[in-house]
């Protein structure tokens, strides 16, 4: 815990003086008060995120996390444990949509293999640090070992210090992992508080009779394991899994190196409910891309006091929802950048009557 | 009118095939069957726009046009009308919302003066087509002749075209006019048989007294010119404006090349609102790019039969939120191109249990 513990204690507020010379700057741009809404807001938080007033988003950066679950072989997903590691190539050969969607908006892409089952000695392009070949099943036993969940937040800080120091200013969240909505549902229940029948949802699609199961199953792993908020790395280390763990860690180290951090869907969420109990500050520096049609997706946004930026039915994950808020985000930075004022561009401001009325 | 019905006559239904194809090819990608929700359903609406089974979007252009109203006259807006100018010449400067954004997202940008008061004879980059020095008062009189809203609808229907011509796959419409969101509250109403004050909201922002003030100017226009939707050209002639005249017929131009067209808010929504009772067929070719804040919007919007992409509190106009929504409509074309199929990828499939279900 001792470079967990590093991490966290280098995390700072936001920058109030950043954020109130970002929000006087918006003030004098051409355009209406407020006219520019949750773009304004978001230039804002970024301000205070990076500590500058005029901050941008030129470097953004996906870290795409993988893992395999033990609970996959209770039949909680639609497809096969074997797409996990599958899944991985596709995303080392660019042609699943987190990837096709990183290279469209030019994101970088940090793949890691935080403990996939089958082999991927043989793909390019991944950074291997798995922390055993899937998670144990989490139904009837701990997902992983304390150590375990500690070595993959550890993963997660180092990835992201490394992204960091390489110049990204943004960094988007991404996972993969067959029957890892059933760990993020867990989760969410246990962080929550809320009955994991409220939290659950169908992940990939699966049918009634397999959704019905994956709540029992959940149901009974919490009533097992009685998973208890004040130890967040024993919650995770009961709950899965290996890339949510580094998901979680990768949160703490954003918010060291001051990133703005994107959350993609559920999954994501459910990290940082674990990176939000260990480290209260570090929920200052995410930013909910959107609402997935996951119904525990909300509950875990709720409970991060996250609105989310977009709401387009998706349900894939990947870092994909992240990735289509970037654009929105990098302009929201421009806007309030490159905007000429009102007296730059000669532009005759309200009527006396409406100044400051917005 | 005979440039105009030329045009109309030339739009055709969305291309059922080229749909049929896009979504076949959706369920072959290695995603869960709908997981990418609404992106996929605006590929398939491109493929349909375009008549192919695999469009793409890489050549935006923004058409942003600008004039001014007599109606300004009367204090309906926070700003002077001299605005309108000075806006125009951010536009060509850069310094404005949309240029910002068209930049950064590589969007060309048309700007067009449909009839802006005050002289833009020293600005380059502009298109002079202006219909007058502003249009009438329309609380007192016909805001324009017949034979000007033609003029300007052949002028949007020409740039269009010739936007088409140039290459360009994708259209977004934008518009700058001290006081049109009073006319576009006067067609709203028109052309939804709604009530004013439920489709008039404060524009950039007015006061209490002057939002009254413009309501009840809405109200007397409609009980004096008792516009009807049976003959369009007729009420836009008596509501206005000359840029939203000019961008009711960049749809129908748009709609007779195959161009997708974004819509922004408010304004253009009201443009939507003529070119369709004009041209019923149009209508297939509009994606609704956001809803803003603007209270009537939502309710053309409904009119039109138009779910928003977006959502994200924006009243500025410009083509800023048709702009914010172009990365997503080209990611969910590049998705339905670039992402490999599960046969490429060698990715397995759903459980037999759940092919098909979702």
């Amino acid at each position: 815990m001792e470079r967990i513990n590093a991490a966290i204690e280098r995390i700072l507020p936001l920058s109030d003086a950043s954020q109130i010379a970002a929000s006087a700057r918006q003030q004098q741009l051409t355009k209406p008060p407020g006219s520019l809404g949750r773009l304004e807001e978001i230039a804002t938080w970024l301000a205070g995120v990076r500590a500058v007033a005029r901050p941008r988003v030129q470097r953004p950066s996906l870290l795409l996390a993988a893992a395999d679950h033990g609970i996959a072989g209770r039949g909680v997903s639609a497809y096969p444990a074997e797409v996990t590691g599958q899944m991985v190539r596709n995303f080392a050969a660019g042609g699943a949509a987190a990837t096709v969607l990183a290279r469209g908006y030019g994101a970088s892409v940090t793949i890691v293999d935080a403990g996939v089952a089958t082999t991927l000695d043989d793909v390019d392009g991944i950074i291997r640090r798995p922390a055993g070949p899937g998670t144990r099943d989490l139904s009837v036993t701990a997902a992983m070992d304390r150590r375990q969940a500690e070595a993959c937040l550890e993963t997660g800080i180092d990835l992201v210090t490394e992204i960091a120091a390489n110049g990204h200013d943004l960094i988007a969240l991404g996972e993969m992992g067959i029957g890892n909505s059933t760990s993020a549902a867990a989760l969410t229940a246990a962080f929550t508080g809320l009955r994991p029948g409220s939290v659950t949802g169908r992940g990939t699609g699966v049918s009634d009779e397999r959704f019905l199961h994956k709540v029992a199953l959940i149901e009974r792993a919490v009533a097992f394991h009685r998973p208890d908020p004040i130890d967040p790395v024993g919650v995770l280390a009961a709950l899965g899994g290996f890339e949510i763990a580094v998901l979680a860690g990768a949160i703490i180290g954003g918010a060291a190196r001051r990133l703005p951090i994107l959350l993609d869907g559920f999954i994501t969420s459910a990290a940082a409910l674990v990176a939000v109990a260990l480290a209260p500050e570090s929920g200052a520096y995410l930013l909910a891309a959107h609402r997935s049609t996951e119904i525990g997706h909300a509950a875990a946004l709720d409970h991060l006091g996250l609105a989310p930026l977009l709401d387009l039915d998706l349900r894939l994950g990947e870092g994909s929802g992240a990735l289509l808020a970037l654009p929105i985000v990098a302009a929201a930075a421009a806007l309030l950048d490159e905007m000429a004022t009102f007296a730059e561009a000669g532009v005759s401001g309200a009527d006396d009557e409406l100044v400051g009325s917005d």
